[in-house]
């Protein structure tokens, strides 16, 4: 029993809804001031924006009051791994992207800009986007495959000044983290207790991972196609070096499935899939997140009869783990305090923010808020901006 | 006598009303379709962008209709060459960007993002437009000095099969081409027949003076810091020899100065002063476009005295020269037919559009559309449109 799937073939283009509302995209760009009359123009073109460049060439703090760099992202892909699609490359990426300056905008009122690059090298890439940063007051990685998105933000969070962030890393991560906490209080085990098992070390498996050992997991062993990884296994890449130093301290070796067997959590990441029988070998009080999209690992209503709690990355199914529930508010707080980056403090700080919404409210159908609750924002706005200044990399 | 300068310095941030015009920027980016239930969401993102993506990734044209990438312009700047403020770097170019796009959206409803880079080498620049080329449906270079620009624009230009528009050497050269057309008229002496002299070689003096021969005026010398350019002068770099050969027919030497005698039009882009006595030395029905800002070569109230026609490029005075008046239209007339490039026979399009409005009208001090006259968007759009489709670099 599968989940039903979603259709991501286009039927036609005349009988699909999304094509005549993607018609001449999703975004716009508007102008602020009016120009109407020569004065107006006087004003904000020449002479008058003459004088406001040489007031920021003389105090480039300035840019943040006068410009709109201060709050506009820059959302930067190469179209490499696009949702499940892969690598279809940039033109075919934009809609996507056009998306998520869309949801950014609506959920946070961010403004963003959709750069989709005809490059996939680590170098071509750092290098454009440390060249574009001046117009930006942060960079929003997007669909960049792994392991080149580990390289690729790392080295733009050492070039620059301004938030660099890659959603599918952190986002998913921040979500995740958010909906285990309401999860284990549900089932009443601690955090510091729990054996996790996660499928898939791409981008979101290695900071989903990640997140979960800077929020104090008991153990967490990570999986990919070859099967546990485990320090010391042939062939890892330096991502899952570090990560295998990190995780799976009991050491197993062999599939998923094995390491199933007991274990508290299973995260989904890989698109794979995860049978009935070895749910069924999972601890008591099973906690599931089937998160591939759009065919979950295994389907929630089968999972439901031996997890206590389970949830996907579908809207159609109860406990949606979903990025839009992260990035918006987590840019708005980052920007709003002018912040140098987007620190770990401030990434669990918007997990807990999240995973507070809940509150007494808390289900095994209820353990992350809703994409539309419009709480979610604020608060993870909030958070984020308190702890950047917490922790004094904050502007203003 | 010279015209009432215009600070360009701040006051102070608080008596200088471009100070609180400009907090904040002067761009927003909107989106153009709602976002308020799941139902939206899996349209507009997961799962119905898929659909989309995939769609454009089997038949890439598809990207024209269902990206905003067809409508929306990149202004790139390395900050190098900022209005008469030269090289002040990315950051504080950024206010003139904003308002480049300001512009472009209020004339002609062009939506564009400024895009200032930290690079100013030709390779650099180059290669970071040609990767963000896919989030675009064009390119208007601004503000980069001379003689980069020259080879950066020829690089693009080959290299992209969107229009590529450096408006400092081209839209400058289309307003004073329609402006001078126009003079012309007034004079009652054809273009063919005249002998002009333009201070400065520059980006718009290189491109104001390739643009009166292709409209074949009679001939034209250009001068620069060591005055008139000649074929064989010590030391031109390749551009000056390239309009070295191809003007000053009559091989005069020494000052600007000296080239005015007799001479029938002068056109100043040098930020450099020319004297009354200079200009009395001019043909009877002399025309005088003193373009400098915001200190035109020589007022214009004295330039009158001994010319038939004086425009200049400021507001305050008759006859406008104005950037605005050419590059909204010509971007809009590109886009709309998806035009490939802006080629030539479009800038004279463009030219002849602008110069066709003032129609019977004409005077000496009405010899070019004030840039809030609204025929001047729509009758460029239209000329620039028809022209790409004469020449066949429409993809509609």
């Amino acid at each position: 029993m599968a989940a039903e799937p979603i259709p991501t073939e286009p039927l036609s283009l005349d009988d699909d809804p999304a094509f005549p509302l993607h018609r001449g995209g999703k975004l716009e760009m508007r102008s602020t001031i009016p120009v109407r009359n020569k004065d107006d123009l006087s004003l904000a073109y020449t002479p008058g924006v003459a004088r406001v460049c040489t007031a920021i060439a003389d105090n480039p703090e300035l840019a943040y009051d006068y410009t709109w760099t201060s709050k506009v992202v820059a959302v930067v892909t190469d179209g490499t791994a696009v949702l499940g699609l892969g690598d279809i490359g940039p033109a075919a990426s934009m809609p996507v992207m056009e998306g998520k300056s869309l949801l950014f905008k609506e959920f946070a009122d961010v403004d963003s800009v959709p750069i989709a690059l005809n490059c996939t090298g680590v170098d071509e890439i750092v290098d454009t986007v440390i060249r574009l940063a001046p117009s930006f007051g942060g960079i929003n990685l997007e669909d960049i495959s792994a392991p080149r998105c580990f390289e690729i933000e790392d080295r733009l969070r050492a070039a620059l000044d301004i938030p660099v962030f890659h959603d599918d890393q952190h986002g998913t991560a921040i979500v995740a983290l958010a909906a285990l906490k309401n999860a284990a209080r549900y089932v009443g085990k601690p955090l510091s207790e729990l054996r996790a098992v996660v499928a898939g070390a791409g981008a979101s498996g290695i900071a989903v991972s990640q997140i979960l050992i800077e929020a104090g997991i008991g153990d967490i062993a990570l999986s990919d196609s070859k099967g546990l990884i485990y320090e010391g296994r042939d062939g890892l890449n330096p991502v899952k070096q570090r990560i295998a130093a990190i995780t799976n301290r009991s050491h197993l070796t062999g599939s998923t499935e094995e390491a199933l067997r007991g274990a508290d959590v299973f995260i989904g990441l890989s698109g794979s899939t995860v049978h009935e029988s070895c749910v069924a070998t999972m601890s008591d009080g099973a906690i599931v997140f089937a998160l591939s999209n759009p065919t979950p690992e295994v389907h929630p209503d089968v999972a439901r009869r031996h997890a206590k709690v389970v949830a996907t990355g579908r809207s159609d199914f109860p406990n949606q783990i979903n990025n839009v529930l992260a990035f918006p508010g987590i840019f708005r707080g980052a920007l709003d305090v002018r912040a140098h980056s987007i620190t770990e403090g401030m990434k669990l700080a918007a997990a807990n923010a999240l995973a507070d919404i809940v509150g007494d409210d808390l289900t095994a159908d209820y353990i992350i808020p809703n994409p539309f609750d419009d709480r979610v924002a604020p608060a993870v706005t909030a958070a984020v901006a308190a702890q950047a200044r917490a922790e004094g990399v904050n502007r203003v």
